[in-house]
């Protein structure tokens, strides 16, 4: 075992404080990583929080993980020492279901273990990138390529991925129309990511207060659904809408933008049911999906994409003091556009 | 002008009543088709008792409608007098927008003719299929291939292409678990349909009345709904749920029986908005959808398909004087399977 730095919360209304954790031994097929950064995602403030049940306390965030390898197991041959790596949102899964047969790991029938707050193999509970360092079996460590700086890659492990995925499974490119609802850490790179793919893109943001932003990005078009004549005008525009923000939307206006045969998918994850009426989907053949990150290989596809085409998330590098007020940032969109914490500061 | 006999309502409480109607005369590409048989669907229940909305008296209901081509005008080509022929749910559309242009004619941007309650292109309010004859432009008149006798086949116009259209359109063949919700007049078709496309089918029904019928139609598996140990077992088995019921369903418990990429499809279009948990379509990647019927070229290829395979809707045949009836089992869903009203006593 080897005790290392990190943050911790201790309870739902506690701040993160500095703490040490331990990191196991390393087995045959474990790498230990360095990190040098850690993203901020809003996930790790629903899960310090207990907003969606079940954290389990200590609990370390952090599933946006860059860093170096320092050590490896015996048998690994994926990765070496001095590797520039990265963790993404789930470090095992059962390997054997349908869905880790198809490399989609996340969707695990088993449960694919989480970076944080998960039951690992071995029984213990998954501690997250707030920290100098984590042990991950290697199938689950992703190569950064060279040309993709650590610190503006580190969000793709998770916002990154959580739009990539969707793009591609719905067939984001050349000839098709894609909507981002939600200029944020998320709608940021999905701009980025969609535009490169060749898809003519449009932000669907709260005001036009990021336009200038979005247009840089490589959106096409950039429309505030403040404004209810926009609903009107982009009716049946889109092949793909994707939905970023976890607010509650009006479901059935935002399928009236879907062309014949358009998918709206969700990526936030509200608390409340959503309400949906039959005729905004039967109308168009249209379809309310979901989806959640990507797997493994498709990750490192995503990550060789984005080195590839200078595909890079905007971020703001802060030192560990600061995460708490960070987290409040965070609740009030107050980021451009996703916080990355230096682990050195740990 | 030509005026015919129809079973018309004159009135949202009116019992249907025998009257006359005019057809009007025949232009270059219009076919005039002696009526057969017309089928009734629920959709004729609804519209003849305004629950819909917007329905103008008085009603003349009927969207399944199998028949003889009495006389072409000048410039048809696709149909001859005497020909065996078929009228689905509408009788034109703009032939312009991007779904027309893609054959998906039921999706028309600038709306679709309904059979029935439409404005056509005329301004005149349409009347469908409960009538000796009706008038329709060639393209959207259907051939009934030789080997499928008429009044079997008249149900498929409807509920045959409600259910072949999302079978064909989400992929069910080999190697796909299909899951019908519902043994009625559009279930029982799908059944048939989805069996012989090659799918492992299953019926979901509230209860086992119906099992024997659904095992001789073609289905794998059979169960109750009403037993909450089936959503448990049958946990993320289907490919494909097709949804033919109305009343109100626990749609979470619906989406949860969806394998990885899984898809539920309404049918049926409840007037009360759904409730969807976006946790229930992240699992999984699954998606929610709709479709209205199906556009002509599928329509016909649905036709051939049912031909080649031999099947056929259940019906039980009934005399125009027994429509008010008839509607009343409907509503009590007390028919095996649909009800079909021979053209001859209108």
């Amino acid at each position: 075992m080897r005790t290392v730095s990190a943050y911790a919360a201790t309870a739902p209304d506690a701040p993160l404080e500095k703490t040490t954790i331990e990191r196991r031994d390393l087995g045959p097929l474990d790498v230990l990583i360095e990190i040098k950064f850690s993203g901020i995602c809003h996930s790790d403030i629903h899960t310090a929080r207990n907003e969606w049940g079940g954290t389990r306390y200590p609990i370390v965030p952090g599933h946006e993980i860059t860093g170096i390898v320092a050590e490896v197991g015996s048998d690994v041959t994926r990765h070496e020492v001095g590797d520039r790596v990265g963790v993404g949102c789930f470090v095992d899964s059962c390997g054997n279901c349908d869905p880790c047969a198809a490399g989609e790991e996340q969707y695990c029938a088993n449960r694919v273990t989480a970076t944080y707050n998960s039951k690992g193999r071995d029984g213990e509970v998954t501690q997250g990138g707030y920290s100098t360092h984590i042990v991950v079996t290697e199938g689950f460590v992703l190569a950064i390529p060279d040309g993709l700086e650590l610190d503006v890659a580190t969000p793709l492990l998770c916002a990154g991925i959580t739009l990539f995925s969707p793009l591609r499974h719905w067939n984001a490119g050349p000839g098709t129309k894609v909507a981002i609802v939600g200029m944020g850490g998320l709608g940021h790179v999905g701009v980025k990511i969609a535009h490169a793919m060749g898809a003519e893109v449009t932000v669907l943001s709260h005001s036009l207060a990021k336009r200038e932003d979005g247009l840089r990005f490589g959106a096409d078009d950039y429309r505030a659904t403040s404004d209810p004549a926009v609903f009107k005008e982009l009716r049946s525009r889109f092949d793909l809408i994707l939905n970023t923000v976890s607010v509650d939307l009006d479901m059935d206006a935002y399928l009236g933008m879907l062309a014949l045969d358009g998918t709206l998918v969700l990526l936030g994850l509200p608390e409340k049911p959503l309400s949906v009426r039959a005729f905004s989907l039967a109308g168009n053949r249209r379809s309310l999906a979901g989806s959640n990150v990507g797997g493994i290989r498709e990750t490192q596809e995503m990550l060789d994409f984005c080195a590839e085409h200078g595909i890079a998330a905007e971020i703001e590098l802060i030192a560990a003091d600061r995460i708490n007020e960070a987290y409040e940032r965070v609740l009030r969109s107050d980021v451009r556009y996703r916080f990355v914490i230096d682990a050195g500061t740990f």
